[in-house]
């Protein structure tokens, strides 16, 4: 299901495509609205903390995550475009107000849903500054865990309907 | 003519406001031509080639500084925002396309331009993600260098007229 090489994509990039059985508008609004993103965005039984959602060019995007263990992982960051039901692009390089940020895994993710049959191809591309920033990230189980939240969102959007 | 604390700025911002006698149509008019900003960018004798000009959100903006004494100065980046001659904001933690950088200074800088009498009020505001990095821009000769490029900008806006 993963491809990480597309045309276009440069080497330091991760890219997940997947075909989401849930039509766009539900994917869609199971993004754009805090209290329903927090339902799906990290891999069960981690849980979500949003602690800022201005879903616009400059608007802060934080989230926050905490494990059944105690574990946390602190996820401050900005949208830079927003097109509904078409494109959503975020960065942790960049905090609200266009802030310069100070990441602990500096990256920009590139989100695009498109209609196709009755589902919606879901492309994540997650851009980073380096191949070793990459590798980390993978190392750091990206496929997996973002992998699992695209099943998350699945299964939640198709309740939406 | 600086004032380096106004209301809402964080302790570790630069600003510079000036009032600049020159129409606020020519102070754009010299911002947004690549080949117009070339020559007034960075403090003479430097020059500035302007190696990137995408002036539109996520477009990349990079320049490239030469000193007489064979000096340079390496400035990849993007634009954030562009509002026709009231707004520009840029920064040197992306690239043209969002795509993070690896910043020898990171910053993200807004440009304010603003009828004042027949002149332009001009407040740049230069955010940094710490207050050590700040005070390295300062000590880089923030004020000094930004200073003398917006006397070039005046004196250059004024012969557009």
């Amino acid at each position: 299901m993963n491809n990480p090489n597309p045309v276009g994509v440069e080497p330091q990039d991760l890219v997940i495509t997947r075909l989401v059985r849930a039509p766009r508008a539900l994917v869609w609004k199971a993004w754009a609205d805090p209290q329903l993103l927090k339902e799906w965005w990290c891999p069960k039984p981690w849980i979500t903390e949003v602690r800022a959602f201005d879903m616009r060019p400059g608007g802060a995007f934080y989230t926050f995550m905490r494990g059944p263990d105690g574990g946390t992982s602190d996820n401050p960051g900005c949208f830079l475009e927003v097109v509904p039901k078409e494109r959503i692009v975020c960065t942790s390089m960049l905090l609200g107000g266009w802030r310069p940020a100070t990441p602990w895994l500096p990256f920009t993710a590139v989100i695009s849903m498109a209609d196709e049959g009755e589902g919606t191809r879901y492309i994540a591309t997650v851009m980073h500054p380096d191949k070793a920033t990459r590798d980390k990230h993978e190392e750091m189980g990206f496929f997996e865990g973002w992998g699992t939240c695209i099943d998350q969102l699945e299964a939640f959007a198709q309740q939406l309907g």
